[in-house]
């Protein structure tokens, strides 16, 4: 599988250096919280641009006292965070996590329960829909690639789960301690086209099938989380057609009215996050809060 | 990834030699038939054991006239494929095929235009749940394994859907010709546990997810079929739970009444298929013919 663009970047020891050292909790399934602020943990996984960077900023700007984990492949390179960091100081954290290398996952998520000990709130923002001369959105069944296919189900389907798998104990521990929810939330950028029932025009096999995969994977995950009491819900979530660097090659067919900025997009994602009660639990949810048929 | 189970025995020339040498077709891409027999010419992908080698046997018996084309990945050690080839002799060809190994789909692609330049139905068959020591069905989420989670996927997902690339323009010069149906029928087989809308136990956490995503890219398929006209519907199949070896180490939860012969689901799988038309296409089946949500 070609993954060289996918490969991290060996920056994990600068990324560190933005974690405060702080104590260790003894036991990661412990309930009791170790995070005293207000306002609660955030981590958004794949927060360097688009949808991901701009559920960064909108949460650590709507209120002044939540925290936010922000992680990404090359931090050093995250412009974008960067300029928040300097703006949010201690209220951000980078993390370097690349969701291919599952060693990176297991770090990051130390590092969130050392600082922590909870989390109340993950976003899974990231995806692949295109890479030049790596990964091309199929228009025909003729040009299907093995590779291609593997590797959208890599990063959009298996990456954000082993990310869920890691932090259950933190979201467990977190709930919605902190926060104006009852529970902690685990959001998986999902894609309309990822809808089998709603897909009339083919086409992206790879990209369609690894959010199929995403759908039924956080389906599953929230059965679990429900028959076991944690208090965490889990809802897939549909942007809309965002102006982001993943739609940009795609936008000239979208209608007049129907291309988001992210601003507007994450506005409305974070509101059906905020608004996540228990019945929610296992949803697949557009941006304008109605239900996608799976 | 662990893929050693599913390597194939460098058995080409052996299988090779139970294929007629015939006259090449000039043209692959050709509307004419080249098959002048009647009955038409049946694929069974993952025929070697279980309910594959069932549509196998029920194929060959139903008529006097159609071919049948089986595939495996070691045709040597294929018992029940031997057994049938001493009893229908020419009527069954049996071909190495490993779905992980793309050039073995097309070496059969090729032997199977040599021979007949068209085919009529294509069923997907195979399908992994667990391997000792290599794959285990999730029982939750914290066992979850990235290399289960991707062996599933290709085996499930990735080589059914590979296989209809490759056989699409011999199914496309088929349609229905020789056989009592207006259309060429691709058949995959899935499952209910791959319905994301009907998941409400969990677990299994690789297994639905391929399962699901075989869906989403059996459906993708079908929409450019029917866009383009060609005589080809194509369907899912959920065949119940059958008393196979895949189903084995399972069979305890099984109600009474619920364990099925592979006789009896294959007889009802092809009753679906013999019936299928136009408005079948993209749909999912069970085995008594209602409709399963995706």
């Amino acid at each position: 599988m070609k993954l060289h663009l996918l490969s991290h970047s060996g920056l994990m020891g600068a990324t560190q250096c933005l974690i405060r050292s702080v104590t260790r909790v003894s036991s990661f399934c412990t309930h009791a919280s170790k995070w005293e602020g207000g306002g609660g943990v955030s981590m958004v996984q794949g927060a360097s641009r688009g949808i991901g960077l701009e559920f960064v900023k909108q949460l650590l700007e709507k209120d002044d006292e939540g925290h936010v984990v922000a992680t990404c492949r090359n931090p050093n390179g995250a412009t974008g965070l960067l300029e928040l960091k300097n703006k949010f100081a201690e209220r951000l954290n980078i993390l370097q996590l690349d969701l291919t290398i599952e060693s990176t996952i297991e770090e990051s998520t130390k590092s969130i329960r050392e600082r922590y000990g909870t989390l109340n709130l993950l976003i899974n923002a990231s995806g692949i829909l295109s890479i030049p001369d790596v990964l091309q959105p199929e228009t025909t069944l003729s040009k299907l690639q093995k590779s291609s296919l593997l590797l959208a189900y890599e990063v959009n389907a298996v990456g954000p789960i082993l990310v869920i798998k890691h932090l259950w104990p933190l979201l467990k521990a977190g709930g919605g301690h902190g926060t104006k929810r009852d529970v902690a939330v685990v959001a998986n950028l999902s894609a309309r086209v990822g809808s089998i029932g709603d897909n009339s025009l083919g086409g992206w096999h790879s990209y369609r099938s690894s959010k199929a995969a995403l759908n039924q994977l956080t389906k599953t995950v929230s059965v679990e989380f429900a028959r076991k009491k944690d208090p965490i819900v889990c809802i897939l979530l549909h942007p809309g057609t965002v102006d982001t660097d993943l739609s940009r090659p795609f936008q000239r067919n979208v209608a007049e009215g129907k291309l988001f900025t992210k601003e507007f997009s994450v506005q409305k994602l974070l509101s059906i996050i905020d608004n996540a009660k228990s019945h929610d639990n296992g949803k697949f949810f557009a941006w304008d809060g109605q239900e996608i048929p799976w």
